[in-house]
């Protein structure tokens, strides 16, 4: 049978915080006050000499002086006390300890670096798991695990293994804007026990997650990690960021995680041939779990384009032409169709499909990507909404029924449908204003519809094109 | 003396609007509308047989039935009665005439392209100058011109040449947040009289603009342009977006504009050996265009960033790097800086600053942005702002004094200084959220004191790149 160390943390049945605390939303408070409001089923403790009681629970100095067995350990406590707290773990049957604690190897100082060396021995002679040190450790809001009490209670399918703390907050906090709820997510830091490895293989184990994100400085165990992402790869798409890609990105990786983040070139062309896909920023690791979260696969690079104007569709066919795409030109029968219909400008009308120059009813952009939906030469297709004037709806239809009607979407959806809806750097006027609020309502709507949006045109052409690889290798 | 034809359109005493009508933001209703709220003060004559008055306005059957002698004619009727217009125009001694009225060579049908020349030779004769057609024509809020009602009545120094009329609303609405305003700016479609060359003659003589865009489709007179931009380059930063790049997007460009787009690699060459700044987005324009308003020339590549924590400043070093920014180490004089005042983390500090492993008050964003400023090594400062959980700042301060103390604005606006700011696709509920509300006002604050600000530090890195190599490339 498959088990996985992972099991452990995500099974326990009691958890102590050492350093619980009254207040705050980081640290040893932020983790208490998430497993009380993020309703932990089991029993928690909070370990702190200086308090009786925490929010309503007592609070004992130790963790020896804790009357039942421990299953899992979050510590935050300075680096120098961890020894005492493995020791006492040890004695209360504890399989795994979080050290959110740093200031460990990732300052390279000798008396740290040696302690680290230290702790891990320790851990290691009492059978004692560790995640990090200098992280947060778990979020899975099904279980009752946050790291932070303003991280969403509600659960997704998307996966996500991330060695900065930092960074996992800020992608949990901006991927509902997207639509994309997690999990599980794990932050492990230095990682001297369990590493991307282990938690890969638990994502990839795990039927709650359709779609895995891994944001990796330093990779602990080449030969088993790229074995293990040849192996999910061809189940559930693994999307990677890499941390430190260039000589001063990799000084930063040391002083951040203490990782040796290695050639870039060297890692590119590995994670590649193991059917991973690479995003090169945080945006389009957010744009690609959007992407794979909402679309169904993306077979071929045909792509076809509606909804935006004359400026906007030259641009739209560059950036996807850019990305790899392919802006076939509007198919001898397609034209004929529109000719059939009555469409005066059916020799005129492209692919980008211009609508500015629609002259009656008898053309609309639901036509055109209904048409394009049914016609065989089209992979996939992009609407250009929410551009400044846009968009034309009645006030008194919701924007669900706007959208279905007007992008014909029982039909268009029948293709992968990927919608433009730029962002706009709002100041504190403009976020008064009707029509950015109008946008906002638009993006609420699309998420109700499942379908995915994108800020710019070249950031969509991009997602879909990696999609597009992914499921062709997959297919192979 | 330096004459260009475009004067005696901005000079011109009395403009009358072909096809005029009383409401709408768009076309005939539009620009005449415009004209009255915009404060244009010279006559404005609606010209509509179907109307008696428009607005409080006599409306004139025809041209010629005007009293007075008419300077600029905006036509906003079909393309089959523009000979007419042009035959009355002469009459009434005009000198320009914009021709919003489309349907024309971009169709490539051939009574269409025949007509099109048509009006080319009439107005030749004539003595006529001509705007478009297929285009919006002129915005000039100091002089009371717009082609829509709703663009800022604020002016600033900022010209564009846009041969897309939507991309020129597109680009005129979301500059302003990013605190971007417009000398002049000028619509020209299809340039079958005054092309690109006429209106960049203007703008580089122009003294109110100190920056040109330009979005071009295709070039129409290609030895002049580009001695004029190489002769303009020397004078004023031109940025400049191509649209038509590839097959799909050359086929985009025949039927919008009907322009011929040329190969890209000759024209990137070309126009880089002119001096010119290529953008290679929409977005990108606008970040260009924020750069060179608000920051001073960039002498150099060295780059110093601050402000982000672990994950976040390793991608920041990593996109800088790739963006052809170098990310120094800190200098030993930095670093024994820090040691004297007692920052207990100068050691393990680098650049880009993670400012999370601060552990008091002797370390601080401001501290390292001062610092940086006043070490030669650094040619730019990069702050990171406006990341989720950001910012700690007390309600009671405003965000401008804020501002001020947190990053030394005294000292640290000394060299090119840089913000980011994410933009979040912010749904319906999230646009009331108090933590994105903070960041709008953040935005405002940061134009108020003339900080240029970016969506991701992706974006900032290549802008601030390509001013570099501008002012390198001016200098020498």
């Amino acid at each position: 049978m498959y088990t996985n160390p992972i099991d452990e943390v995500l099974n326990a049945r009691s958890i102590a915080v050492v350093g619980a605390t009254h207040t705050g939303e980081w640290g040893g408070g932020g983790f208490f006050t998430s497993l009380l409001t993020f309703g932990f089923e089991g029993r928690v403790y909070p370990i702190n000499p200086k308090y009786a009681e925490i929010r309503g629970l007592k609070s004992y100095p130790t963790l020896r002086d804790v009357p039942e067995a421990i299953d899992y350990v979050i510590s935050s406590v300075p680096a120098r006390e961890v020894p005492k707290i493995l020791e006492d773990a040890a004695q209360k049957g504890v399989n795994t300890v979080h050290l959110f604690t740093a200031r460990l190897g990732e300052t390279h100082r000798p008396e740290a670096v040696e302690l680290e060396q230290r702790i891990m021995g320790l851990a290691k002679g009492f059978g004692i798991r560790l995640i990090g040190p200098n992280c947060m450790g778990v979020y899975c809001p099904s279980r009752g695990f946050s790291f932070h009490t303003d991280f969403p209670k509600q659960s997704g399918s998307v996966g996500l293994v991330c060695q900065s703390g930092m960074l996992a907050r800020e992608i949990v906090l901006l991927s509902p804007l997207r639509g994309i709820y997690f999990s599980k997510v794990f932050s492990y830091g230095n990682a001297v026990d369990l590493n991307e490895c282990d938690f890969l293989d638990y994502l990839a184990h795990d039927p709650d997650t359709k779609v895995i994100l891994m944001y990796i400085e330093g990779v602990k165990d080449g030969g088993r990690f790229f074995n293990m992402l040849r192996q999910t790869t061809t189940v559930k798409p693994v999307v990677i960021l890499k941390g430190g890609r260039g000589a001063s990105g990799t000084r930063a990786t040391a002083s951040h995680t203490a990782s040796l983040a290695g050639t870039f070139k060297t890692w590119e062309t590995m994670v590649t041939q193991a059917g991973a896909v690479l995003a090169d920023s945080l945006e389009e690791l957010i744009d690609l779990a959007t992407s794979f979260h909402f679309l169904p696969p993306i077979r071929g690079r045909r792509v076809g384009i509606a909804g935006g104007t004359g400026g906007s569709s030259v641009l739209a066919a560059d950036q996807c032409e850019h990305a790899g795409l392919e802006v076939i030109p509007l198919p001898p029968e397609f034209s004929q169709e529109l000719k059939n219909r009555g469409v005066s400008v059916w020799d005129w009308l492209s692919n980008p499909a211009d609508l500015s120059i629609r002259e009656d009813d008898r053309l609309s952009v639901g036509l055109i990507l209904e048409m394009m939906a049914q016609n065989p030469n089209f992979d996939l297709l992009i609407a250009i909404m929410g551009i400044p004037g846009w968009p034309a709806r009645q006030s008194n239809v919701s924007f669900d029924v706007y959208l279905k009607q007007h992008y014909r979407l029982e039909a268009s959806q029948t293709k992968p449908f990927l919608a433009i809806v730029p962002d706009k750097s709002l100041g504190i006027h403009d976020v008064e204003s009707r029509e950015w609020k109008a946008t906002c309502e638009l993006r609420t709507a699309l998420i109700n519809l499942s379908i995915p949006f994108y800020p710019t045109i070249g950031r969509a052409a991009v997602a879909a094109r990696k999609l597009t690889d992914y499921y062709q290798r997959r297919d192979q």
